[in-house]
């Protein structure tokens, strides 16, 4: 069966799936889920010695589902450390609910190959473990959702945690935890504050143990069961490392001179206005940009969502910017504005981002750029498949944060011999339909829904090309690319939001 | 049949209710309800016009179950208001749950006798509408439950609210609301908060509509279908009507200044303690007492409790208690300080007490101060049912904050001529296990349990009697009292913090 972004989907997933209609969610209505808990009673201690004792306590069994954050991101130890213990206990069959993966969990390929890890949900698969998944590693397929899908599985119960294992930067002995202050900030715990809300069982691992009762409450007692001090649970610097960097590459500052100007040129940039940039060298760039012209013309945002950076929080110190919605933080800087700043507010993924619930923070915003490993002709976007197809991607907010008013694709034409702009993409991530421009280094190109903005740019006198246009002068580049060769078998299941079945990944030919 | 603190219970109970066993609740696995809810999709806004509005479209319909916070106590005016909208449009058979009622909201009388109101749970009944029910003017017996019984009972669906209409000082138009802010603050919105996660509908009433995104954010966007503005929600000047004055009655003094050394006589009274107070002439004295000691001593309190009141906050201010987790503001003076002071931090009314979550703050609560209408000599506490039958008080807390390390009961032998410390209370709300020190002008009596307070205090040179002898000074001073006469008609249930039947009350006789 094809689904409505024109996707193959084998047969074998048909019952257990709806297919991808659109990217209009309409009211439906939902039974949201809560936890079974055991009750902690007045006099019950929750500080335990060890995480192996924590386990032992909160009844991990072969067969579970575990899940943690990754506000450390590539400056996580948690996960490697837990699993580690897991595996010498030999559970075996657990499925992993994180809240997405990064380079330096490789080491779960070792559990999956033993059995300990024998299904994944992520939103993001990088590294050796991407490889080694995108070479046919697992049985069943990884699940890949965006940021507000997981929330959205989590609060459905379609992901139905058990145990939790959460790492947080402070908390008491009871379990008030946040991600705010010690020598391990990682500033929101956003996505841990979903999972903490869920789970049957709730361990806290903390490097920081602090006096009851520690405030800010992100993570409450009233949701944890035990609390395990460790050496560390991560590094700070880690949380930026491979995203945030200033760009100084021309190509790069063209394009974001351009999603500047696409901005300041649309009907969306007034006093008041919002917006969510991401990280990568030309999201960062931009706000530079933006910050000029904000000063240029006296404009205020109320609000800046998202993944935060450093220079984001920069906008907020100079009252560029009001408040920021802050559910991670992308570097620490950012993470230790939670702190400094009232008006850097922590969310939840949900909050930020979930299709179902009563309104999520992604519906108020005006703007967003995002990035793309690829764009192609229906305005489909890619960030979860390379040029070889093989997994090295997140979805993250992607999917999320399309639903603003004006989404701006920032790529260049081609990155190497590869193209950017192409016929289709290898993978849709995000559907064409909530997409509105794509900024590559020549010029943009509108999505033909949008004909209001069409005719806006074009009077403002942006260079205007079709995406067909665009996609022959990336061919005209590097040429025509053989096409990627898959197996038959399915390694991966791409999520819509709303848990519709978008695509699916296939096994790479060796 | 009898339950454990030897209340008859009649037989058309038992199948509802299993019957009071102990204050001590073990351990129990508990299955925890979330909302069914509508998706608020991008675009759909939430503001609207009337409050008669918000009601059709949230579908309010016969016989379904609404609530209300009662943050404003005696100030409040949104459930007046939004019930004689629902009376005007002839919707009846409405079951009302409102976190407590006050004198304020008599007008409920006229809603019952028109079959508007057919089932009423609350924490507190005062007032004409505490005599009319317990003169027997509803079928359906009022079920009388604590803060954190109330919480428990959301929190598992034995209270399952259909549409909680909460008045909030102030709110953006997409829902995110707090009680810091505007002409009408609150405070905390402790008990708000846990309506809002679990009620199917939520409509916001405000007078203080402000820009997008309103921070800080105590109750989301995310679980708000409407917002409704008005004129006023309520007078912050009635929050402390009644509750909270300092006294100058020497017996009051006598009895705070006695209270003051049972705490600083304790082994509960050293660096980093915590406690509750509440409100009342003699709770605010021993709050004046206890800075004095604490100076003295140089000992810092962890945090304080509860409701809190203006007092409490100075002592925040002094440096004296390093946290306050505040549940709800007995004063405006509280109130304002929410947006005063960071550690001064807002917790729902879960967090706060229910003793079905993973650990309450009353759980890690050394000392507490709580008041009486009747003490008897097993130690069981009367703060809902007069010297004369009828309801005239709120559960409030009570049974919560006894799980405190040192509960303390400050009362007078005699109220005028009516003894206070008793053979037997009319109404037992607060079984006898969980209080340890009776406190009265002529000197304390210690719960025999505690053979390490009796110890303690004897030491102290306290004035230790048996809680008998404290009831024959009484009888002493007013005599026996006649019997109170009750017909067989039961027309509320008092339920333990733990959802247990714990006593009846009955029509009392013309």
């Amino acid at each position: 069966m094809q689904n409505k972004v024109g996707r193959e989907i084998p047969d074998a997933y048909l019952n257990d799936y709806a297919l991808y209609e659109s990217t209009k969610i309409g009211n439906p209505t939902i039974q949201k889920v809560a936890p079974k808990i055991s009750v902690v009673k007045p006099g019950d201690e929750k500080l335990v010695a060890s995480i192996e004792e924590a386990i032992d306590l909160a009844g991990l069994k072969d067969g579970m589902t575990i899940s943690f954050h990754h506000h450390f991101r590539e400056g996580d130890y948690v996960l490697n450390m837990v699993m580690d213990v897991i595996a010498k206990k030999g559970i075996k069959n657990l499925s992993i609910a994180p809240s997405s993966l990064a380079d330096v969990h490789s080491e779960i390929v070792k559990h999956i190959e033993s059995g300990v890890v024998t299904k994944v949900t992520t939103s993001g698969l990088r590294g050796k473990l991407g490889e080694a998944i995108s070479n046919g590693l697992m049985d069943e397929p990884v699940i890949l959702r965006s940021h507000g899908g997981r929330a959205r599985a989590v609060e459905t119960g379609e992901i139905q945690i058990d145990v939790a294992f959460l790492g947080v930067p402070s908390s008491d002995a009871y379990g008030n935890a946040n991600g705010y202050k010690g020598e391990s900030v990682c500033g929101s715990l956003g996505y841990a504050k979903i999972d903490a809300k869920h789970a049957d069982k709730v361990i806290l691992l903390t490097d920081n143990l602090v006096g009851y009762p520690n405030t800010p409450i992100s993570i409450s007692q009233t949701d944890v069961d035990y609390v395990v001090e460790v050496e560390a649970i991560g590094n700070p610097e880690g949380i930026g490392k491979g995203a945030t960097r200033f760009t100084t590459n021309p190509k790069e500052l063209r394009i974001a001179e351009t999603v500047n100007q696409v901005i300041t040129a649309s009907p969306y940039f007034k006093d008041g206005f919002s917006f969510q940039t991401g990280t990568g060298g030309a999201a960062l760039a931009v706000t530079r940009f933006l910050r000029e012209e904000m000063l240029a013309k006296e404009i205020k945002a109320s609000f800046a969502l998202g993944g935060i950076t450093k220079p984001m929080v920069d906008l907020l110190e100079e009252g560029l910017v009001e408040k920021i919605l802050d559910v991670q933080d992308f570097d620490k800087g950012a993470a230790l504005g939670m702190a400094k700043y009232e008006q850097q507010v922590e969310i939840d993924a949900s909050c930020y981002a979930s299709p179902y619930n009563k309104g999520a923070v992604v519906n108020q915003l005006d703007v967003v750029i995002l990035s793309a490993l690829e764009v192609d002709t229906k305005f489909n976007v890619n960030v979860m498949t390379g040029s070889d197809g093989v997994l090295r991607g997140a979805i993250g907010g992607h999917q999320d944060a399309s639903n603003a008013k004006l989404t701006i694709i920032s790529a260049p034409l081609v990155r190497g011999r590869i193209p950017t702009i192409v016929q289709d993409v290898t993978t849709v991530i995000t559907p064409g339909d909530s997409i509105d421009v794509v900024v590559t280094e020549i010029g943009i190109a509108i999505n033909p829904q949008r004909q209001d903005l069409i005719d806006c740019f074009t009077q403002a006198g942006l260079p205007v090309y079709t995406i067909e246009a665009l996609q022959k002068e990336a061919e005209k580049i590097v040429g025509k690319a053989s096409p990627i060769q898959f197996t038959d078998r399915v390694v991966a299941l791409v999520e819509y939001r709303d848990g519709t079945l978008l695509d699916t990944i296939c096994q790479v030919k060796d």
